[in-house]
């Protein structure tokens, strides 16, 4: 099994020698938002026995952008992903310690860049195929995630400030959230993202003046309780206000 | 001249074969802050007769930032620059038609992904350095910005935009501005980076309220007019208030 899977990796290690740049990666924090909560995509690698960010290399005649969605369509099967590149990682020794047994000339041995992409993705859209190399892909949640390989935990913690930067500028609601949602996952989402409890009373009221949700006619059916009301964004207000920036200290 | 040239290219190109990450770059936008006008540091190359941002090369030993800080410092002179990567561009063509005469093996030649950095520095410390490749380096007015060597101009656009969204969580203003300033500075430097005219009596009100500022005994000595008022930032008040970010909406 160990042989096999050496000799696999040797052969996908020649196709990225000839196909893809050097030194450069692409790593991916892809979020999710299920039941209430905030998830980050995560495989667990067969070879190493640990958990890694999803990520890839760059074709020599690729954009980069372009590889970027190029890996996660390859990964979840999810065309035209919100995709946000945050920042490059280019620690010298970032990438020391990995396939020890193999040779210096081996092309997945040597040290790569990473650029750093976070993406906002329907949970619900997501087919996850796994590889060669990963056992399984995962949804855990942002609070609960473990010890990743390499400073993938750095780079996902910066991605996550980032998404926490960006929740006044970008559409991060509209990517994460199903077309219609009740107030109550809205909130949820805003304190996934924070990382602390919002007052609900003080929530409800910011996202009123905002006026960048619209209440819908239909209410949630089902529930033991009362049917929550539904809403949606109101595009127009909504991209107009995050150009200016929404200014909210939250 | 044009032999002797293309000679110190090729030995130079050597020595970067040698020592550098291949396919990897660093720009760097350096802002400094001079008679009331934001400007930043070009170099007019000799060869492209072109201008362009300061940038080079990631030696194979050498962490990112340190590599932006060493270029930096060769060439400005200044150790420990306040510097922030905002971007990485990675377009396939962006740095195609470049040393043409040149081929294909030429290292200069091969595709890059740069790595965009911009730097807040004081004017008055810089002694920039040129070398064999350009003619002169000039501190030049972000309004007045010639048309640069391939993206450059997009470069120094991403980096001119996130100075301003930076504006509320970055010591900007600790960075460009002498110690001793006055209020009247301040308020050019903020037009300046957000590009229109700000209300003064405003200004003036909002900057009381942060309370970032003291108000020094002294006062600018010299001019025609009565002697305006020097401030110095507050760095306890300054400094926390950039950690939750000034909620200002210019």
């Amino acid at each position: 099994m160990k042989d096999l899977l050496s000799k696999t990796i040797l052969k996908w290690s020649e196709t990225l020698h000839k196909e893809c740049l050097p030194h450069i990666s692409i790593d991916c924090v892809v979020f999710g938002f299920h039941n209430n909560s905030l998830k980050i995509l995560l495989l667990e690698l067969i070879r190493e026995n640990t958990w890694s960010l999803p990520g890839g290399y760059i074709k020599k005649v690729e954009n980069m952008d372009d590889a970027a969605h190029r890996i996660l369509q390859e990964r979840t099967g999810v065309r035209d992903i919100f995709l946000n590149q945050f920042k490059t990682f280019g620690k010298f020794h970032r990438s020391e310690g990995f396939f020890k047994e193999f040779d210096d000339s081996f092309w997945l041995k040597q040290r790569f860049i990473s650029v750093g992409y976070y993406a906002l993705i329907d949970y619900t859209s997501v087919t996850v195929r796994n590889d060669e190399f990963s056992h399984s892909s995962k949804w855990i949640d942002v609070s609960k995630t473990p010890t990743l390989m390499m400073d993938h935990n750095q780079i996902f913690q910066e991605a996550l400030a980032q998404l926490r930067r960006d929740l006044n500028y970008k559409p991060i609601g509209l990517n994460l959230l199903p077309e219609k949602f009740t107030m109550p996952e809205l909130q949820k989402l805003y304190e996934a993202i924070l990382g602390k409890k919002l007052n609900r009373g003080n929530f409800f009221r910011k996202m009123k003046r905002y006026g960048i949700l619209t209440k819908l006619e239909e209410t949630r059916k089902g529930g033991a309780h009362k049917a929550p009301d539904l809403y949606c964004f109101n595009l127009e207000v909504y991209n107009k206000a995050l150009e200016n920036g929404l200014q909210e200290n939250w």
